[in-house]
C-alpha cells in the first residue's frame, strides 16, 4: 500500500460539508467515488479539517492509501478527470498530490491551519462576492475589532466557542495568529491555530460582529472566555464566508 | 418626470445578458420589474453597456424616469428590497441612486469604462474563482502578452475584433489603457476606453491567449488590427471572465 498526500480545492456552496452522510452530496463521497473510478479499488480518505456545510477550501488536505502504483502528476490529472464526470465534480479540484511515507496523517501531522473570514459590510448586498462572504449591513468598527480579536490570541479554554456536538476531547486550544484588515466593503480576518474546535472561528467571527456593532466592548472578549459557557459568545457566523486556506506539516 | 442615474453589481451567471428577450431571464427584466413594483409606474432603464449572457458587472449605470417623487435612500433600499423577492433578484444589487438632470445619459454620457478580464492560468481547475475567470491550461507567457496588449493601446479600426452582430456605426475606436498583471495563478487584464465594439474585450482577450500560448507572436496582433477582418483575431474569450467594473461621467 502507498500513501499519498492529495492538495484539494473546492467551493463548498453545493455540498453538505467534507464528511459522507446518507442522501447528502458531500465532498467526501464525491472525492472518493471519483478517485474509485480511478484506481479500482476501495478507497477511505481522511482529511485535515472536516468542513462543515457550505464551507470552502483553497487548501484542503487528504491522505489515503492504495494498493495501485501510480505517478503523481497521473494521479492529479486522472483524479481531474473523474470529478469532472461526477455530479458537482467539478467543484473539486486536486492541486497537488504527493507521495508520503505512512507515519503521514492529514489530520494528525499537521502543525497549523490556517482559516480566513469574509464579511461584507455595505448597506447593499455584494452579488458577486455573496457566495463567498457574510453579508453585515450595519457598519462594523474595525479597530473595536482588531482590539477584540487580540483577545482570542494564546491558550485559552474555548468552551464558550464551540458548538453542540463537537467531539473534541479538550476545549483548550492555542490561537497563534489573528489579521484583520479591510478593502473596500470587504473585511478579512486570518486565524491560524494548529487545530480548532467545532465552529469555532465562525463564534469567534459572530462574537467580533457583536464588537464592531457596539453591542459588546472589545475588552468583554476575554470575559466570555472566562465564562467557558457557549451562551455568552455571539452567534455562529455564516458558512459561507468561511474558508479553509492552508495546513501546514 | 425625474431622471434617475443607478449604479447596479450583478452576478451575470444565471442571466441571458443585460437586454430583454423574450422567454429568457435577463438582468434588464428583472431590475424593472422590482422598479414597477417600487414606483408603480411603466419604467424603461437605459444602459451604459449591454453586458452578454454571463457577463458581470461591478458598477453597471442605468438611468430612468418616473413620474413619482422618490428620495435617493429611499429608492435605492426599496429597489434592493423588491430585487431581492425576484428570481434571481438578489443576484442584482442597487448600489447608488443620484437625481440627475436629463441631459445625463447613462450610454452617451459616459467618458470612459473599465472592463476587467480574468484567467486562472493552471494546470487545474479552480472551483473557487470558476464563475468569475477563464481557465486556460496551458502556461501563458505573461510577458509576450504585455507586449502584445500594448498594440492595442489608441486609435484603430477594430474591425477584426468585433463579433457578427455588432450594431456599431464606425468600428474604429480609441483604447486608452491596458494593464496586465498576475498574482498566483490568476491573470487579471484591465481595458479602458470611452467604448467598445460587441465582444470587443472577449476577442481582444482571445488574441491575447493565442499570444501567450506562442501560437502567434506579440507584434502579429498589429497585423491582425490592420486585416480588418475578424477571421484573423482569435476565438471569444468565454463570457464569465468579463467584468464591466466602472462607468466613468
Amino acid at each position: 500500500m502507498q500513501r499519498y498526500k492529495i492538495t484539494i480545492e473546492y467551493l463548498g456552496t453545493n455540498f453538505k460539508g467534507w464528511q459522507k452522510q446518507k442522501k447528502c452530496k458531500t465532498i467526501q463521497e464525491t472525492f472518493e467515488k471519483a478517485t474509485k473510478k480511478l484506481v479500482k479499488e476501495d478507497v477511505n480518505s481522511y482529511v485535515a479539517g472536516r468542513t462543515d456545510s457550505g464551507v470552502h477550501a483553497f487548501g484542503q488536505v487528504v491522505h489515503l492509501d492504495i494498493r495501485k502504483k501510480i505517478e503523481n502528476s497521473k494521479f492529479k490529472m486522472g483524479l481531474n478527470y473523474y470529478l469532472s464526470r461526477e455530479k458537482f465534480g467539478s467543484d473539486i479540484s486536486v492541486k497537488e498530490v504527493k507521495k508520503v511515507t505512512k507515519t503521514f496523517n492529514a489530520r494528525f501531522s499537521a502543525i497549523k491551519k490556517h482559516y480566513q473570514y469574509k464579511i461584507f459590510n455595505s448597506d447593499h448586498r455584494s452579488p458577486i462576492l455573496d457566495s463567498s462572504s457574510w453579508w453585515v449591513k450595519k457598519k462594523l468598527d474595525l479597530s473595536s475589532m482588531k482590539l477584540g480579536a487580540m483577545q482570542f490570541l494564546g491558550n485559552h479554554n474555548f468552551n464558550s466557542f464551540r458548538a453542540k456536538g463537537c467531539q473534541a476531547g479538550s476545549p483548550i486550544k492555542t490561537i497563534n495568529k489573528v489579521t484583520i484588515s479591510k478593502g473596500r466593503d470587504l473585511i478579512t480576518i486570518n486565524f491560524f491555530a494548529r487545530s480548532f474546535l467545532y465552529n469555532q472561528v465562525r463564534i469567534m467571527v459572530g462574537t467580533l460582529q457583536d464588537v464592531g456593532l457596539g453591542r459588546i466592548k472589545h475588552e468583554e472578549i476575554k470575559k466570555i472566555i472566562d465564562m467557558k459557557n457557549r451562551s455568552y459568545a455571539g452567534i455562529t457566523a455564516p458558512a459561507k464566508g468561511l474558508t479553509l486556506v492552508k495546513v501546514f506539516y
